[in-house]
C-alpha cells in the first residue's frame, strides 16, 4: 500500500489564528479523499531537518475537541523558527534532506503558514521541486498581524490583533477620560514599515469616543514640530488628547522616531521599540503637559481572548482550501482572501504565484491616509470594520480561557 | 415636602469594577423608600465644590440598560480626582461649602467610591460631620486593583485585575514557547508597596503551562545576584523563562530596581516605571541570553471585556449594602467583604470604621511568599483563585464591547 500524506508547519511571529489554520489543514486532510496522515514539523521547517514530527492525525482522536481548542489557541501550536534556508545554488544540503523526508514519510504536499519570511521558504523550496523535478506540492498559507503580503485582501491574524488594538484603545480612552486636566497619551502599536495595525486604532471611534486624536502611520515621515502642533492645537480644544503612533514611524530622511538603539535580526530588519516614550519625553519636555505613553505589548498577536470570529473563520478556510488546491495540483502558491463586497462583507479563496508574494510587501495605499498625514480615511475604515466582526466561543476554567496543551513544544526542545 | 437624597463620587485610580459599585448605589437607591434622589458629584469630591452634579435617578431611566451597561463599563462614569482635602483645623472653607452643598440638595448619606486616599477623603468628612453635630452618613465604598484596603478581606476590582494578569500570563506563555532558543520574558505588573496583583500572575500556571517560573514581590527585598543565579538555574532546565515582577521591588536598602528616576506626586507616592525594563538590560548584560520585559500596561486596570464576574457582582452588592447601612444610620466607616469560605466560595457583607482603613495599608502576608522569596504559597493560590471566577455577559457592538457613553466628562469639563 502506497499512502499519500501531506506536512505541515508554522513559522515567523505569533498570531491568533494561525492555529486556526492549522486547524483548518487538518480539517482539509480528514475531509480528504487523497491523503492519509498528516504530520506536523515541530519548530516551522527545522523540525523536518530535526526529524521532530508530529502525527497529527493520530492526535486529533485523543482529545474530543482537539479541533475546536486548536482553533481558539494563540501563537504556535507545531512552535516557530527564524531559520532562513541558503539558496541551493550555494548549499544544497538542507534541500536534499528535506526532500529526502518528505519521500520517506509519502509526503504529497508541504503547507507553510506564516508571513514574509516563510513565504521567501515556500519560494525556495518550489524552486528546488521544480528543479530536482519533484511533483510535491508546496504551498504557502499566509498569517501576520501585519497585514502586509500581497496578493491577498488581507491576512489571517490580522483582524484578531485590529480588535484587540481598537478595543485596547477604547478602554484606554475611558482610562484617559477620568481627571479634568490636560493630558496626553501616546499609545505605541506594532508594525515595522506598514501602517495597517496603527490603523485599525481608529475603529474605537463611536457615539461618544473621538479618540484616537491624531493616527501616524510609518508611511508618512514623521515631522516632530508638525506633531507637537497638532497637540496643541488639540489641547485647545479638549482635556485629553490620544495619540496612536506606530513603532515604526521615521523622519524625512528615514531615521526612527525611537530612543532605542536599533539592531539587525537575522532577516536584516531592524528591531525597534521606544517610539511611544520617545514621544512621551518630546511632549514633556516641550509642552509641559502630564503625558504618558502605553506600549500595546505583544498581547496584539496573542490575546486570543479577544479574536476576531471573521478571522478565526477565515484562517479555517484557508487551511482547507490549501488542501483542496494541493489535490488538483497547484504548487508554488499561496492561498489568498479576495473580497467580494464590503456590505455585505463577502469574500472568496483563491491563490496566487509565490513568485509575487514571496520578499514583497504591502503598505497602505496613499489614499486610505488623510493629507494631514495625521488620520486615516473612510475607505480604510469600511476595508478594516468588517474584519473584527464576531466573538468566539471561548471556554473558560477556573476564570482562565482554555487553550491547547503545547507542553510537546518545551518536551521537544 | 422635604424629600431626601444623597450622592455618590468615585476618586482615585480607575478599576474595571468602580462603576458596578455605582450601579449598586442607584439599584440601592431605587429600591429604597427613604431616598429620592442620588445625585453623582463629577470628578470625585470636587464635583461639590465646583457644582457639578448629575442627577443619577434621571438619567437611569432615559436607557434601558443603564445599569447593566454602566456596570460591565470600565473606569469611572463620573470621573475621578486626585484632589486632598486640607485639614479642617488648618482651612474648613471646602468643609463649609460641602455641607451647604448637602443643605441644599437635602443630602443624607454621601459615598464615596475609592482607594486609600479617597478613604482619607472619608475620614475627613466624617470628622468635621461629628464636629458640627451633622448626621449626613459618610460612607466608603472600597476600589482599588492594589488590594492593600485593611479591614476587607479583598478590594473590588482586584479580582478582574488578577483575571487579566493571569489570562495574559497564559497568553503571554504561549506566545514565548515557539522557539526552541533560550529566553527570558520578564512582565512587569503593577502594584506600588503591595504584591497582590503580582502574585495574581500564579494563577496562570495550569497542567501544561508553569509560568510564571518565578514571582517578586515588593514584600521581599529584591537581590539582583539572587535573580541572576534563579535565572541560570531555570534556564538550565528549560529553554523558555518567564519571571512575573512587581513595579514595586526594592532592594535591601530600600530603593527601586528602576531605571528611572522616580518623581513624587500630591500623595507623597514615588511614581515608578522601568523595573522591568532594569531587570531585561541586566539579564541581557550579565548572562547575555536573549530577552524581552513586557509591561502589562493600563489594560490590567481597565479591561473589562476580560473582568471577572465575582468581581462585578460583589461590587454591585457593596453599593447597594452601603444605601442599606446608611439607612440604618451607619456613618464613618467603609462597607466591607468578608470571606465565610473558600469552597465554596462565599462572603458577607458589612462594613468597619473608617478610622482603621484609611492611610493603612496592607501587605501581603509573610506565609503566604516562599521562603525562597521568589513564588507565593498554596494559600495565596486559595484565596485568589475564587476572585477570578465568572465571566460577564458583554454586549458587543461592530466587533467591539458596549460601554456607557462617558461624554458627559469632557462636556463638563
Amino acid at each position: 500500500m502506497n499512502l499519500k500524506n501531506c506536512m505541515v508547519a508554522q513559522s515567523g511571529g505569533p498570531t491568533v489564528a494561525i492555529n486556526a489554520s492549522l486547524a483548518g489543514v487538518i480539517r482539509g486532510v480528514k475531509a480528504s479523499s487523497m491523503y492519509d496522515t498528516v504530520y506536523g514539523s515541530l519548530n516551522g521547517i527545522t523540525g523536518i531537518l530535526n526529524n521532530k514530527l508530529l502525527n497529527l492525525t493520530e492526535l486529533m482522536d485523543t482529545h474530543p475537541d482537539y479541533i475546536d481548542r486548536l482553533t481558539n489557541t494563540p501563537s504556535m501550536y507545531l512552535g516557530s523558527c527564524r531559520y532562513k534556508l541558503p539558496d541551493y545554488m550555494d548549499d544544497d544540503s538542507p534541500y536534499v534532506f528535506i526532500f529526502k523526508q518528505f519521500e520517506d514519510y509519502n509526503i504529497e504536499a508541504f503547507f507553510y503558514i506564516g508571513g514574509n519570511d516563510s513565504m521567501d521558504t515556500v519560494l525556495k523550496l518550489s524552486e528546488y521541486a521544480k528543479k530536482i523535478g519533484s511533483n510535491i506540492r508546496i504551498i504557502g498559507i499566509p498569517k501576520t498581524i501585519d497585514n502586509d503580503l500581497c496578493e491577498t485582501d488581507h491576512t489571517p491574524g490580522f483582524g484578531s490583533a485590529a480588535k484587540y488594538i481598537a478595543s485596547s484603545l477604547l478602554e484606554i480612552a475611558h482610562d484617559t477620560f477620568i481627571y479634568a486636566v490636560k493630558s496626553v497619551t501616546i499609545v505605541e502599536i506594532m508594525g515595522r514599515d506598514a501602517g495597517w495595525l496603527t490603523a485599525a486604532s481608529a475603529l474605537a471611534r463611536n457615539e461618544y469616543n473621538t479618540a484616537p486624536h491624531l493616527i501616524y502611520l510609518p508611511e508618512v515621515p514623521f515631522d516632530t514640530d508638525d506633531f507637537l502642533l497638532d497637540i496643541k492645537r488639540l489641547l485647545f480644544e479638549r482635556n485629553n488628547v490620544i495619540v496612536a503612533v506606530s513603532e515604526g514611524i521615521r523622519d524625512a530622511a528615514g531615521n526612527y522616531i525611537s530612543a532605542s538603539e536599533s539592531t539587525v535580526d537575522n532577516f536584516g530588519h531592524s528591531q525597534l521599540s521606544g517610539a511611544g516614550k520617545t514621544l512621551e519625553f518630546l511632549v514633556k519636555e516641550k509642552l509641559g503637559v502630564k503625558v504618558r505613553s502605553v506600549e500595546i505589548n505583544v498581547l496584539q498577536r496573542c490575546a486570543a481572548h479577544l479574536a476576531s470570529k471573521t478571522d478565526l473563520d477565515e484562517s479555517v478556510a484557508l487551511g482547507e482550501k490549501a488542501v483542496a488546491l494541493s489535490e488538483e495540483g497547484v504548487t508554488a502558491s499561496m492561498v489568498t482572501i479576495n473580497r467580494i463586497s464590503n456590505a455585505p462583507y463577502k469574500v472568496e479563496y483563491g491563490y496566487a504565484q509565490i513568485t509575487h508574494i514571496a520578499n514583497e510587501a504591502k503598505s497602505v495605499p496613499a489614499d486610505w491616509i488623510a493629507p494631514s498625514g495625521n488620520d486615516i480615511t473612510q475607505p480604510f475604515i469600511d476595508y478594516l470594520t468588517p474584519l473584527i466582526q464576531g466573538e468566539p466561543q471561548l471556554t473558560y476554567k477556573n476564570g482562565l480561557p482554555v487553550y491547547m496543551d503545547v507542553s510537546h513544544l518545551s518536551k521537544h526542545q
